[in-house]
């Protein structure tokens, strides 16, 4: 098992390769309240992982580390213009402890600062480029982001638009999380293995381990925003449910629970008014169906999966990092 | 002088060889709303200047005008792009006659379907790249059209984010409409020459050719703001003035007027309650102050600059089609 420790000091080491290059691009210039407002939550903090998920996969193909770091920037800008937009989608007024963008300074404000993130995500590939690596390979990553980002607006409006969280199935859900959150990390890897030399099938399996981690990852961020106490979580213990969060804990209970229960689970969901004993209830009822368990063993499924693409990789430590960094997804308590 | 029937046709000739790319990029898929609100602006009309201007640019380069198209389409989705969004932090519900993204769907739909678009252009190029043209040309028009996006974003904010327009000078509304929609026309014009397989120089005089262009398009689109009739604006008269918008014509009046009728324009401006007698007092002061006239004659000297680039092209008949834009910039009535 990983230490948190132990991986908090790997982000760190490879935020420090990364950051300055975020900030060199985001650098203040006019008019000063957009770009302001571009680094605001990149300021915030945030754990860095798809940056260290590119470096490291560049790594793992014996790369140079040095080449991927505009597309380790890249792909954190892309993470950040996603939360900026999406805050302002879902009405949240805090992320990483700070107002959000639109709750600091107003909508059109974070609209126009997540498209300026956006753009800012090709700027720095293209200036950055070294003349070291060959242009379709450039190319190359820019597709991989690119279709990236277009899954993410997909599953975003999957969320959203699902017509009411207790007709999602699990298929559904993986899905929407699929192209929410996976898509990005399995982006992530690609474009670190694109840099560091991969064929084509090394490609394919650094995203397939990525995208099998993302899912874990996500399935444990829903698992955390049940079970974690107020203050790791940062809001109000339920909130999830109150939002009527399509989570797939919520989905295995709506199918697994009794028809009573069930339809209390339904009551509460999306519910702003259910009070800490409706939350408590639904807490009974998710014991009841196994259901905090199955996400959990689904988490670790999707772990396993994601380690076992990377049998065929030689034995090193940027592999070690990578199985890691799943373990690490699993183990997180925040 | 063009006729708005000769403009008008090769627009339309020009819009049938790169709308089949766009209906492609954006044909119905999961998530389908996502696809549909993407589509709706598109499909509601527009002029297809800014693809007009790819391909001609390309042309007089003596480039295959198909080998434009990708770029075309890219284009005109990215300035439609630009009015989804800007439809939002303006809070207009009309476009093209039809209610806009988020009065028809929602914010939260016309966020992500804009980010959307924002990612199909830079999918249309990379998908339609035919092989023929070299890696580091699609990445130098990547380039010019990330730039420009860097260019709107800052341009937008610039105008909602001035501190009142009573302040702002002429210099300022330039460096705010040479971003909002100069830098796009450019662009076009670049990604069109560069396509065409023009020079480093010729790329940057037909660039300048169409950021004039640009200018004086946005300047007379302000002038037909304040002087057309209800049912060609498409809104009641005076509705730039009650939206506070900041146009050459109020900028200068309020440069140029008497310190009571400076107050006078002041009242109307950004006042939603303001009434008929209010609009025609403000027209009047326009009058005295030349304001119309002044502003009409700038949109003529930059249309003139605009032509002036072009001197050292061969004539041809997409020479003279890049001359019979700028021309019908000015003598247009709608």
């Amino acid at each position: 098992m990983p230490t948190e420790d132990s991986i908090s000091q790997k982000l760190e080491e490879s935020s420090k390769k990364v950051d300055p290059l975020i900030n060199l691009v985001l650098k203040p210039r006019r008019p000063e309240q957009l770009y302001e407002a571009a680094r605001h939550i990149i300021e915030a903090g945030g754990k860095r992982l798809r940056p260290y998920l590119v470096l490291k996969s560049c790594e793992l193909l014996g790369g140079d580390q040095k080449a991927a770091i505009p597309y380790a920037a890249a792909m954190e800008i892309l993470h950040n213009f996603t939360l900026v937009h999406d805050d302002v989608m879902d009405n949240d007024p805090l992320r990483r402890s700070v107002p959000t963008v639109h709750a600091k300074w107003n909508v059109p404000i974070a609209i126009a600062s997540g498209d300026l993130l956006f753009a800012k995500v090709y700027e720095v590939i293209i200036r950055e480029k070294t003349g070291q690596m060959p242009c379709d390979k450039v190319l190359a990553c820019i597709e991989r982001l690119t279709d990236a980002s277009i899954a993410i607006c997909e599953g975003q409006v999957m969320d959203i638009s699902y017509p009411g969280t207790e007709n999602v199935t699990e298929s559904d859900y993986i899905a929407m999380v699929g192209r929410k959150t996976a898509a990005l990390f399995k982006a992530c890897a690609e474009v670190g293995a694109i840099v560091g030399g991969g064929t084509k099938n090394e490609v394919e399996l650094l995203g397939d381990y990525a995208w099998n981690a993302g899912i874990s990852f996500q399935i444990i961020d829903d698992y955390l925003g049940v079970t974690a106490d107020e203050k790791t979580l940062g809001k109000p213990i339920g909130s999830d449910f109150r939002e009527g969060k399509k989570t797939l804990i919520i989905i295995h209970a709506l199918w697994n629970a009794s028809p009573d229960d069930r339809q209390k689970v339904i009551n509460v969901l999306g519910n702003a008014q259910a009070n800490h004993k409706d939350v408590e209830s639904v807490m009974k009822i998710l014991e009841k169906t196994g259901s905090l368990i199955y996400a959990k063993g689904q988490a670790k499924t999707y772990a396993e999966k994601a380690k076992k693409r990377l049998a065929k990789f030689l034995e090193s430590d940027s592999k070690r990092d990578l199985v890691e960094l799943v373990d690490y997804f699993i183990a997180r308590i925040r």
